[in-house]
């Protein structure tokens, strides 16, 4: 994609045209929801034409898809982690993906299936980035470092499930929860205990 | 509380006042969210007039808390259930209560914490539900039929978190995932494996 060089005062250098739009739906999205998400909210909010959002993204739900992607990527855990520091360490990035970069707002609008573009975009974001981490536990069922019963898939449920069951359960996590769920599922998935 | 008997040709007999109120609250919440939960519209959804409905209850909080506990309680497993069995009969009863009693526009509206009185009322409700669930896994642990290292907060976090996930991930739940859930949850938290 272009960047744009010094065409304004007002203008920031360097600035991409997509990475202004999908900071702009992004941003619409943790404030407003995803319902607040149409092609002229997010030109008003990006400063991009409207006639260039509809030149790159093929319809509402590829701009949603593309405005969470980057915000959902959660990486893989350190190399050398011991089992309870990776679960510890998906723990963090889940709540910091969905509280922090999406924003809970979009995660009810999924659970209400009240905007369906954004539940398809979001579900295709999730997956594509915790296909890392699913790889990852299935490469230490294979080495030995997770027991033989080990459902990559499951984990993955629990891994999520257990911030979105703290939040619905108490008004903010409470202070030791994420450490006393990676005690848990690390005892629990381990080989031996 | 009092029951009409006959009191006109269309009214159900032996009907019960609160009863019509808290049915007509939950109605409202299941098929609309709980944001369509007020003294008007839950008076002209019962038939029961709103001096009679502030009489009985002290505010929109309790009315909505009226609402939920019958539509929460969850009860326990059946007497000597295997740990499998008690795991399954716990999701089971979470899929239930959420899509099914509550509506998972009620989920969704705690997580965005969209509708605090409401917030507050599910959370006081599922709390009372699920303290005989929390204290069968204390005493499960007690009588060693499951390792020592369960908390059983945790845990009830991990079932109720492990349906939540599913629906957030999926359209809705794949097939198998509540006896993958059940498989991977009574391995992972029995003594010995």
């Amino acid at each position: 994609m272009e960047q744009h060089r010094n065409v304004g005062p007002g203008r920031p250098r360097r600035a991409e045209t997509g990475d202004k739009i999908v900071h702009a739906a992004l941003a619409l999205i943790r404030e407003q929801g995803p319902e607040a998400v149409n092609v002229a909210t997010v030109a008003a909010r990006s400063g991009v034409a409207r006639t260039t959002i509809y030149r790159r993204f093929r319809d509402r739900r590829d701009l949603l898809q593309a405005a969470l992607q980057p915000a959902t990527e959660a990486g893989s855990p350190p190399e050398g982690a011991s089992t309870r520091e990776k679960i510890a360490w998906v723990l963090t990035r889940t709540q910091e993906v969905l509280a922090g970069s999406i924003g809970l707002g979009g995660v009810a609008a999924v659970i209400a299936d009240s905007d369906p573009d954004f539940s398809a975009a979001l579900r295709a974001s999730l997956q594509s980035a915790l296909a890392p981490i699913h790889q990852q536990i299935d490469d230490d069922v294979a080495d030995r470092r997770l027991a033989p019963h080990v459902d990559a898939d499951i984990v993955v449920n629990l891994v999520l499930g257990a911030y979105l069951a703290e939040i619905v359960r108490h008004p903010t996590p409470r202070p030791r929860w994420l450490e006393r769920t990676a005690d848990l599922l690390a005892v629990s998935l381990s080989r031996d205990f």
